[in-house]
């Protein structure tokens, strides 16, 4: 991809431009789109003349915001009613909601009024709902049409529709009475009458519904496109398959990132400013290192009466406090993110919760139980080798592991407890399960493995010293 | 659903199979294959009865493993036949891969000696190619034939392929000259010839590329489809969007599973046992706790030493070390998560390094600044309520604050730096950069945060006491 980059760079400042035309009528828009990225801005508009119309619509999709603000700006009126007339009209409403204002009345001027009038409707729709992300641009039959009539009618209007892979059947108050694979029409006989051939049974969203909840069912039902309905279960408008991946990614990638304590922003990473980057971290930067004062605040209590376990078994608590946090954390976080991606998925529901808590029980049970025992035998391990020979007693040590190792699979009882059943109740109370999660789970986790340490040596340690 | 299983619960029980008939005949396959599965197991073979045949095979293609078993192991031979002959071969060939071996050939048997000569083929590629996924039922069109002889071999064929919406122009040698659209040809004159309108600039991937690969292009070009070719250029078969939907999904939950420090498995969480559950996790915890043995270290040695700088200073210096490595570790997951998701989504490439690199570096010193500057007031407070009314001397608590600050500059500028080098890094030596990132990132920020908090304590605050 660089390479090709550099060598349209060469040919465009040598003003090669049909060289750079017969390249790119060999390419598809999706990988044309990058190489203009690395362009000269300057250049930008020239080489966007060099595609066909079709393809330079499709590549003006593909481009990040800025570079089409740039090519719009650069446009004349002919070249954007041009590009616009190409595009679907979902895609243009995208690119418009990008826009800074001062441009969107040219763009509006240069649609055809029935798309204008469209583009508006649209643009009225909450953002990242159906309506948002929907096409008006599907085939409508009528009832009583034969199939011989609608293949008719989907070889007149079919050129502007985004798929004609489905169409549906719509009533003449346009109400959804069902829908036609074109499978299904080119299958029947001609004479048959539309109305009974039709799936009856639709799976269709509302124009209200959240784009991830739509994206879902047309992965759910194995669907090229979901039927979008008004409140007076009007169809409205589809959305395409294609639309629903990029939703599932966004929707995946917000998902990591909360997981990560990042706010989710909806731009590619290359091309956010730093200072947006930054304010999206921040906050919760600053958050967990103010919660986690509650360990500064542990610790020091805990060290004014260090003493009383004697100075060696002291340092060896005091020690091991990162070991027993990581290990819990780490822990916790297994326990979180599958039950975060579980129900993220709808694999998991709340109806699950004993379930799933009887099952990360089970599991911590096990996996505490196996670092307990690995815990304490290093431990004695280094002792022996690191302190024994020093001229120590054994004793103290073999205690203090034992203490240690006890908290170790405590913690993990706790963390993964925390971890399944904290995204769970989330979900429930309404909170979003991965903002709730991994970040705060860890603080708690941190605070918790603090407090079992210290009760444990308590308990143990005080009455042996 | 779960009140809907219940109900089904019931009728079965009395015995009320047409009503149940009746209810899942309004419903679709992927919501009668939850309800299924909430039934007791001797149910099922009778419940299955009551759907139709094509109904039974798409609902048969949603259960999980466990259920198909039961279901052949209950079908009559001619059931299995129907329920066979009913089902894409890629679907056949992923739910024999799951079955024990004593039944693979009960099953084949019951195949149509065409579709199990095809079977076999498909069971040869490795798990998680493109052959693995593929189906061999696509719509062929040799390029002389007309626009209307395409349409009447689409008629004649169309009802067993997986998609009819992309035909393939194929060549007496089998190689792919094109593909073309229903789309297309329905728009054409029907006495054009299909090589005309066919598009020959196809995207195609070959059958051992990685299903992974297979989906990002499908979902990049906003295909329907994808042809598959073998090492002779010829095709083999296709992947249709839906199963590209899975494969994503899947990818997703395998990267969030490794970032969480599991191996991933590739089935639902509540299906899984806990054996398998606790084998996926315990040797990274394991792994996690033994490294983590070096802050242990590190920070026994540091102990021994701590008296140079003072009680207060000392008992201040081990009390931030959690709030210091959690800071760090979230500083670094932020970078971490936002670089690996990159990588994933494409919109990273190594190329990128210096980019990157600089992006996160100069967020690292505004965050690193503005959490130092935080923590520094939020120390003098917290010493000034807690200590310092208590009669020791406040320069110490500042001086030490100050020390502490510092660190936790310097640790968010390593964390951010490890986070987004290492994933990319790992990728660029050929290993995942998932799995290389959260979990070791976190071990190396503590190392580092400690090393740092250290060594600033020993150059200001050993000069100072």
């Amino acid at each position: 991809m660089t390479d090709l980059s550099e060598t349209v760079r060469t040919l465009a400042a040598n003003k090669r431009f049909s060289t750079i035309r017969d390249l790119f009528s060999t390419m598809n828009a999706a990988d044309i789109a990058p190489i203009l990225s690395q362009q000269k801005e300057s250049d930008l508009p020239l080489l966007f003349r060099v595609l066909s119309t079709e393809t330079a619509a499709e590549t003006f999709v593909e481009m990040n915001p800025e570079e089409q603000e740039i090519l719009i700006r650069g446009f004349s009126d002919t070249e954007l009613k041009a590009v616009l007339s190409e595009l679907y009209l979902d895609d243009a409403v995208d690119i418009i909601e990008e826009m800074p204002g001062i441009l969107v009345p040219r763009i509006l001027k240069a649609a055809d009024p029935e798309s204008r009038k469209l583009i508006n409707e649209l643009l009225k729709y909450p953002e990242d709902s159906a309506g948002s992300i929907m096409t008006p641009e599907f085939v409508s039959l009528s009832p009583n049409m034969t199939v011989e009539e609608a293949i008719e009618e989907i070889r007149r209007t079919g050129l502007d529709k985004e798929t004609i892979n489905i169409c549906y059947v719509v009533r003449a108050d346009r109400t959804l009475q069902g829908s036609v694979s074109i499978r299904r029409i080119l299958l029947s006989d001609p004479d048959e009458r539309v109305a009974d051939i039709a799936e009856t049974n639709v799976i269709a969203c509302e124009t209200t519904d959240d784009q991830e909840t739509v994206a879902k069912m047309l992965s759910k039902y194995d669907l090229i496109a979901l039927p979008v309905l008004d409140h007076e279960k009007r169809i409205v408008g589809i959305v395409t398959v294609d639309d629903a991946i990029d939703v599932l990614q966004e929707e995946n990638t917000e998902d990591i990132e909360k997981m990560a304590a990042i706010t989710p922003s909806d731009r590619p990473y290359l091309e956010t400013a730093v200072g947006s980057i930054f304010l999206h971290r921040i906050p919760w930067l600053l958050l967990l290192m103010l919660t986690s004062t509650m360990t500064e605040l542990i610790i020091n209590l805990f060290t004014e009466k260090l003493n009383i376990f004697g100075a060696i078994a002291g340092a060896m608590l005091i020690a091991c406090i990162p070991m027993l946090m990581d290990t819990g954390g780490n822990a916790g976080g297994q326990s979180s993110a599958t039950v975060i991606r579980g129900i993220s998925l709808g694999e998991i529901e709340f109806s699950d919760f004993f379930r799933v808590i009887g099952k990360e029980l089970t599991v911590a049970a096990l996996s505490g139980a196996a670092l307990a025992v690995i815990n304490f035998l290093k431990m004695l391990l280094v002792n022996v080798i690191v302190y024994h020979y020093a001229g120590h007693d054994l004793t103290v040590y073999i205690i203090a592991s034992i203490t240690i190792s006890l908290a170790i699979m405590l913690t993990i009882v706790v963390a993964k407890f925390a971890g399944a059943a904290l995204p769970m109740l989330a979900k429930k109370i309404g909170f979003d399960p991965a903002v709730m999660a991994a970040p705060f789970i860890t603080t708690m986790i941190d605070v918790a493995s603090l407090l079992l340490l210290f009760a444990l040596a308590n308990i143990i340690l005080s009455h042996i010293h």
